[in-house]
């Protein structure tokens, strides 16, 4: 059966999105995730439920005697130490430390009664130095946007949050090379160099109104756009750190090569704050493309789904910026939270956002048609939409992006980000919902069940599937039922159990599913030679 | 002044090579580049001077006693371990052992008496256990092209070279991963992936017909296509390493993201055989492009390739896959190897090679065309030609890619590979001119002086300068001269003193130029760490 184009925006026709320095995407982006703010007083979360205590929740995790408990004469030192009095809260008004207790999804709450907000890196210096002496543990945290409770306490270890080193350093404008501060926010640092020369940060995720820099570097963040510019074992240049005995390393390099020694810096990238605190970051970015379009397809099945991703790759091949696929679950969750029409009039069992990005409106364009075209003739799309403007390219992505939050309103979700090998990506949600409601567990349409759905999306260009198991409440049988068995999974695959949102707490007890004995091995033995005290970010990571 | 494009190839024309799977440039870039070979029997040398022995040219450098050294014994126990006779090679033919013991440059020569060539993973495993258990110093080899003396014995150092392990071990061709065996051919790792799904290995360089993927990976080579796809620390998805203890570390991961622990392997990438072994890569492969074209520009100066640079990245972006420049006494001494037409009729102070690369060969072009033309009228160019099929592409690639060996045919060359800011990039070469000229060593016409002339080239993409100093004799006042002052006016731009060569024997002592202490501290730490009793390429790297 061949069928035209047909969708509410477009009849057979496709146009560039042809924004130039004017696009203005992301702005909007963070409009709507208002959610991600920064704000304290603003912010909202994933779950409408409080958290309870992570040391409540998950009580068979004991605090470790070793560290010492916060004095009156600590904080006195930590003040002379910081100085200013607007870079030290405490538990004068306990309100005023939830935002740096909790984690966004609320599924972990730290009892911290301090958080430090040093100005410069010697300041950091000189509290992880006094942390080391009085065996005082404490928790590095970024915008604290993380998913895995990486970035809050699990009791009363310190915060030392990097919000206040907030400043650009330098930005090359022939070389594309930005330096700055770890604090300074993602969108901020993308429009400073988007003004500044028209490039562009190469990485791109949802929170990027609220997350830092260096939280994107130390956690190894992936996103929307790994797809076109690699990871940041590629595109970090330099980083500076203060280890955990207080020392700076400082590795602010500004070269795309440099070939003398190990790449130090590569240890802190991934590493989750147990090792160093990253103070400030040196990067590549590439040049900003002149031209965005997105499409957003119809599929029948995730085997076509595989299929439009190969023809993608080599017929749009250095202009595939995003392919991103959701299923038909996913969409109907999000319709709860977007108000715009959907792109597509029927329904379909998969769905395929695909985003070009180049430096030529017209030859963009052009090979998106022909691909369209011929995917559609092909029978190996349904129906498919491409934007025409501004506002239709932010209203596809949105349908997207959208999804994380669209997946707890619910009640609250189980998430799981795992990389799998493409053909085996989709069976794991296959399996589990088979296995949910096998169990009884799970129902779109009985309230009476702890589980709505699990549902499947992702970026299928980087093999990463995020599992999302949007529940009504969250109880122990639904958990029993999903862990270890999505590990096991995975790993059954030679997968990985966490893609891109690292270990943090919920993954600590789990690493062995992706990694070798050996290589938990030098993992750990690492971690103790940097931090032998073990005062960065406890009970985490391994 | 104004001019029209002109050139003995093409007059105001661009025409795209679009040589789709047919292309077969690299097949003749190795035929070019033969005296890489890796038959022994027809291996060529950079220098005509058959090397002096290490030892007695840096006579300074003291054998250390706490290496054992070889008995019968030891080479029995090796023989039990590798079985087949022709894995080892003794001194009974002492000639066998020259390819082993000389690096390229002749500058280097070891007197290893043994070259072990295991041929499983396992076998690496048990001959490093041994040596480790008797204190025998080993290198490891791979396709012995390194240009800093990284990959020969200094003294009697067992040569552990990996050539036997040789095998593709997988290719996924929907995800462009590719797993083999470090011993693998770089050039037949490329034809494997082309054949088997139109892939392109994402690292090209002069000596891939020679080179092994361990080998480039050990030494975190750069090359000719950096620009367009990223360091091997993006690329590189997994590897299998043997410890210094006979540790077998498999990372053979293959996965975009992977985000569970420290990413162990970046360790490996660059670290030069000091701290493992690689036996096994995993990378990930980008879609073979289906047009290439290349233009040779001719340019006043070196401010104006910067400017041509500059617009090359905003217009030609995401195709744009090499920008490499040379100066005019580069192209001088390449004539010497070259019997095809200059690519320009007239002489300039610069010329820049600009390679596309991309998926459609209209597109491509047109992109070149505007390109080239606004340039020109901007007199930015002052001629230039572009490649209208295959065989052009290749000669104009060769008056690039023939510069290294036409550097040495006068006698010998220092070779200088080094970052600097893009500003600087050029600089480095006037002064040293300057300075050797004021010492009276250099002429190009005195035959009686010791230095030729020193030129520049190299990734002006990657800030990567080569700067060779083409000499008539080796001589300890030109290096005097040289030396170390070539470092200081790196190390005071914030520069690397190795882009992509590497440290080797050649560099081990200028680190401090381009690390601060606190790293070089660091990087000496973990060679203790996972090489206390430094068997692993003594003498070298830190």
């Amino acid at each position: 059966m061949l069928r035209r184009f047909v969708s509410n925006n477009q009849v057979g026709k496709v146009v560039a999105a042809n924004v130039a320095k004017s696009f203005t995407k992301h702005q909007t982006q963070t409009l709507a995730l208002k959610s991600w703010s920064t704000l304290n007083a603003k912010r909202t979360y994933a779950s409408k439920q409080p958290p309870r205590l992570t040391s409540e929740t998950y009580s068979y995790v004991k605090r470790d005697a070793k560290y010492k408990q916060l004095t009156p004469t600590d904080v006195e030192a930590f003040k002379t130490i910081i100085g200013s009095k607007g870079s030290i809260i405490t538990d004068e008004v306990p309100s005023d430390l939830d935002f740096y207790n909790e984690d966004w999804m609320r599924k972990y709450k730290g009892q911290s009664k301090l958080v430090l907000k040093p100005t410069t890196t010697e300041q950091v210096s000189e509290i992880v130095k006094y942390c080391n002496q009085e065996n005082l543990a404490l928790v590095p945290q970024g915008g604290n946007t993380g998913l895995v409770g990486g970035s809050v306490p699990v009791f009363d270890e310190i915060i030392l949050s990097v919000a206040n080193l907030n400043k650009i350093r330098s930005f090359d404008n022939i070389s594309g090379i930005l330096k700055c501060d770890a604090g300074v926010i993602l969108e901020t640092a993308d429009t400073y160099i988007k003004e500044n020369g028209n490039y562009i940060f190469p990485l791109d995720l949802g929170a990027k109104g609220s997350c830092h820099v260096g939280g994107v570097v130390a956690t190894n963040a992936g996103g929307l756009r790994l797809l076109r510019y690699g990871s940041l074992h590629g595109s970090v240049l330099g980083l500076e750190v203060v280890l955990p005995n207080g020392e700076i390393m400082n590795s602010m390099h500004a070269l795309r090569k440099d070939n003398t020694g190990y790449d130090l810096k590569q240890l802190f990238i991934g590493s989750e704050g147990t090792i160093g605190i990253i103070t400030g970051v040196s990067i590549l970015c590439p040049p900003r493309p002149n031209a965005f379009n997105v499409s957003f397809l119809g599929v029948e099945s995730y085997e076509m789904v595989q299929k439009v991703f190969q023809k993608a790759k080599n017929e749009l091949g250095e202009v595939l910026s995003a392919f991103e696929f959701m299923d038909n679950k996913s969409l109907k969750l999000t319709k709860s939270h977007i108000s715009s029409p959907e792109p597509l009039e029927g329904e379909h069992p998969f769905y395929v956002l695909i985003e070009t990005s180049g430096s030529n409106a017209e030859h963009d364009s052009a090979k998106l048609e022909t691909f369209l075209e011929s995917s559609f003739e092909n029978e190996l799309i349904l129906d498919g939409t491409v934007s025409s403007n501004e506002s239709e390219f932010k209203n596809l992505w949105s349908w997207r992006e959208m999804i994380p939050e669209s997946s707890a309103v619910g009640g609250g979700v189980y998430k799981y980000d795992v990389s799998l090998p493409l053909k085996d990506l989709y069976s794991l949600v296959e399996a589990v919902n088979e296995r949910l409601e096998a169990a009884g567990l799970s129902s779109d349409t009985d309230a009476s069940t702890s589980v709505i759905s699990a549902i499947g999306y992702g970026h299928v260009g980087d093999g990463n599937l995020h599992l999302n198991v949007a529940v009504r409440t969250y109880s122990k049988e639904v958990e029993k039922c999903l862990e270890p068995f999505v590990y096991e999974f995975v790993s059954s695959k030679n997968g990985s159990i966490s893609a891109e949102h690292g270990l943090g707490f919920q993954k600590k007890n789990y690493i062995a599913y992706s990694k070798s004995e050996q290589e938990v091995k030098m993992i750990k033995q690492l971690k103790n030679i940097y931090d032998p005290k073990g005062i960065f970010n406890p009970y985490k990571y391994v």
